[in-house]
């Protein structure tokens, strides 16, 4: 999928609403454990709930790796359901991969390949020659961490680097890389207020932001530092909206989760 | 496994050999490819060729991943393969994991409890709450991403923080994390001129080092100054031994390119 195409779902749909489809067994509706494959009836019957209210789902690797088999199968069944059912979807893996030159090709393969995802999140700490396999692909997407919503971020992204913290310095430097409009990046909604400056040094890329709902960040405060003529954010929502139950009606009350994100983003577009 | 176990392993073999099981399908001998599970064919060979000469096994994810349900199902294979024949020896599972902290559990336990790989390699961005849920896993080793071997590691791991390169701020933080007796490090031995400072910061812990052979580093440079009482090093070599040659005998020849390594860590461990 092209950035071009996202823009134009974001608009038809009002809504840059990603969805989290991070699957635990010990959090979905119980009367889904009955079913041959949990983990896709769960995925199935969210996506069938929400696909109008979203532009964009997002399954994180480690929950299906934490299934084995059994979960490599459901990320599967789930992204092949997704391609043939909502092609206007965009969709994300977020694997945080990254490995030197010919591993990260294999996993690139995997991911754009193979199973089909338009985009992969990549973590940046190899450096050019663990990301650019990545951006080789065309109309996909490399979505690099830099600033991420967790209390380890505090580790090591926002120490300074010759008066530069790590993060800006990745931003800064992976616009030098070969296809570097294939970036999208990472930044936690919990750190909004760093926007400002992240938008200093990359105007026009997408961010994927997580940490909105469950983990506390502000969609305003996102929006009113991170917006751009395109949009440029999408909002990823996880467990908020899929746990929204764990009754029969769970499909139906993420729904409604999704759809008070939703009507919150239309509002915001209307005003823009 | 133990630490201890480890290093008993070491002495008793004369051996600090890891071999890495990088199973490219394009690469191995095409009489497999008519088997039904040539991945793992490919490996049990080696592996039972090899298992005298080295104290340690490395599958890297993404050669498994980019065969989809087949290459897990291979994965599993040799993992079990290996805990069923070969208990004695060390696994890494190299991933290079790492997201916030309840993604990271489902990491972990898919590694170490799922999969039963005795250690898996961690990338350090996301900081402390990326990487403690895998060090709360008893016996069980989290083997950090520091100084990687190749080109890109100067992109950001050199770059200096307040004084202190990235990736000696990757080390000295750690250090503080609980658990941090379960810690290993990766450090190219592309870099082996770095180990002096290295093991000023980290005295003891055990050290993963990949890039001798195909990619270019030295053994006696990495020994010379990476060494410790306890051995301290792992040294990783993978296509230079697997791919010794593609032909019927690929097992006893890459046996031969093990036994020279081998020789050569003997005569390194009898001058200590």
């Amino acid at each position: 999928m092209t950035t071009q195409q996202l823009v134009k779902e974001i608009h038809k749909k009002k809504s840059f609403l990603c969805i989290g489809l991070d699957v635990d067994l010990n959090k979905i509706p119980q009367h889904l454990l009955k079913k041959e494959d949990p983990i896709f009836e769960f995925n199935k019957a969210i996506i069938d709930a929400t696909h109008h209210l979203c532009v964009a789902y997002k399954p994180n690797t480690a929950f299906y790796e934490a299934y084995g088999l059994k979960g490599w199968k459901a990320l599967e069944k789930t992204i092949d359901y997704l391609n043939n059912n909502y092609p206007d979807i965009f969709t994300i893996a977020d694997a945080k991969r990254g490995d030197i030159g010919n591993t990260s090709s294999m996993y690139a393969k995997a991911f754009f390949e193979d199973l089909g995802f338009d985009s992969v999140t990549v973590a940046p700490y190899m450096g050019k020659d663990s990301v650019e396999p990545f951006l080789a692909f065309k109309n996909k997407h490399t979505i690099l961490l830099a600033l991420t919503s967790n209390e380890g971020a505090y580790d090591f992204q926002t120490k300074s680097i010759e008066g530069l913290e790590l993060y800006k310095t990745v931003l800064a430097t992976s616009k030098s890389w070969n296809n570097s409009e294939n970036l999208m990046y990472v930044v936690g909604a919990t750190k909004a207020e760093y926007l400002v400056e992240i938008r200093q040094i990359i105007p026009h890329n997408f961010l994927l932001v997580p940490g909105v709902g469950a983990q506390g960040g502000s969609l305003e405060d996102v929006c009113k530092y991170g917006i751009t003529k395109n949009i440029g954010l999408l909002i990823n929502s996880s467990r908020s909206i899929i746990y929204a139950s764990n009754k029969e009606n769970f499909s139906s009350e993420a729904s409604l989760k999704a759809l008070q994100l939703q009507t919150q983003m239309e509002l915001i577009l209307n005003q823009l």
